[in-house]
């Protein structure tokens, strides 16, 4: 192999740092399934005192499915709509409502649902955090309203930060 | 497994819930390809009145296809319109049209049509029930202009709740 | 409409029919949600006797997603072939692997798993019947070997058969 | 452009041909939606004679859906095999069964479902021909054995060619 001369300078450099690192790996925290199913049934019980029938998604930190359920009566129509509320908000880190105020005709990221096989940009996807405030997967609720589908994906991210799992 | 001690709570109080349920099986309406056949012709029927040709679905409770026909004439690109506007309309037990009033830029679930493959959110789409009042399907319509679609598709989705069959 | 005479006939003679039918509704019996976490549930357990993580996903009775579980450090790429088993055991009404046996090279349905966005035809996909024997719904189990698969797919189905629900 | 000389003949010919040609477009004879219903309801007729529970399709000469019918109880599943058979013998102006001798392992187009978005290529679907021997569309049939599907396939094509319609 031919190499530019400047790239294998950087070569040695990188091989001279692997020789000194300490060999620490990328760390990331991820969701178990049992922290998933707390957040699962957090959010059915909350949706059972609201008395409306949702969607529930969990997907962890590398934004794949980890638990879903549908409650009866609930609309076939969020079932994809929770999974994809959960993966844009751990696409993004964020509330999907907050991402939705800037995906508006004239908004800087306008038309960003078209990307990753569909986003959801309105409220019910939030980001779940362990206690030490790192994200770790994400949960997304559809079936009620918009405020509902927020609380109730709020109520089921909260059971994990507040710990008791 | 060592499950955390709320989890081993949550999946007792299940249990205990399940142990008192009176193990009811959820009864779903279906509707029967004799229903479907009779909106698709009475859809077809108002079609001609109106002298417009169009792509007429009905899918079934579970939003599948169920039943399907393109009148001559109409446009191509009709056919998955069609398709789209009948399972949006079951996905969500609504009228389309009333759908698309809430996608709007600035409304509460604008650009939800990039969920489930594709939603069709302006008018033409309607549940089909029963004599009962029960969503057992919905109709598509499309090919003519969205009032004519409506139209067109609520008179096949009357067909059935009017007793005719 | 110019009709030929044939197809006017055709017509009339469904006419008859459909006036002289009773008008019965088709009624599908659907899985409910405390079933289908119960079926989860019986499944995980059993993977958990064998040592084994796996995916486990349940479908209603219109193959629509209705519960979904993945285990911790279960393959990502089980995800898909588990709710694809679910489905396709839903599909076709018959356990994957004994519809492999159908779609090898020279098999009566040779690469039928390019239909419905694709199948998944080996073990680990069974419907699930209630009491009553009436198929409900589907569980697809991913992520062991396939004979684990069909393991502990069976275990969540024979979960509703039983009856302890 | 140096095309070689019996090439440059080629147009030199058709260019005549053109000049000479009194502008006829193409006539693609394209199968009708009076036609469409009366392959379906031949072909329902048959399989209710039959007592096996089909979905039946049929494409037009573009490969294009024209009509559909999921009769009770027929497997979810058979909707898009149905579909995609009705399609395949379009593509191809060949019986599903027969294309499928040639994609086995070693055959000639061994392979050939990966493409058009998935073929299938086992019996029941079977080109449509009006009584000059013209093919104007396709039919497909799933849910039986595949020598049902294609017994009742057969039966709804032919009653466009025997000119009952």
């Amino acid at each position: 192999m031919d190499l530019p001369k400047h790239f294998k300078i950087g070569i040695a450099t990188l091989a001279l740092l692997l020789l000194t690192a300490k060999g620490q790996a990328q760390i990331a925290q991820d969701i178990t399934h049992d922290q998933a199913y707390t957040a699962l049934l957090a959010a059915k019980e909350k949706a059972e005192e609201s008395k409306v029938s949702v969607n529930i998604a969990v997907v962890d930190a590398g934004a794949n499915l980890k638990a879903f359920i549908r409650m009866d009566e609930s609309f076939l129509g969020s079932i994809d709509v929770a999974i994809k509320k959960a993966k844009t908000a751990r696409y993004f880190n964020i509330d999907t409502g907050k991402l939705g105020e800037l995906t508006q005709p004239g908004g800087i990221i306008y038309n960003i649902e078209h990307s990753n096989g569909g986003l959801i940009t309105f409220p019910g996807g939030i980001p779940i955090k362990n206690q030490e405030g790192q994200i770790i997967g994400a949960i997304g609720v559809s079936g009620g309203t918009i405020d509902e589908d927020r609380t109730i994906a709020t109520a089921g991210a909260n059971s994990i930060i507040d710990g008791s799992n």
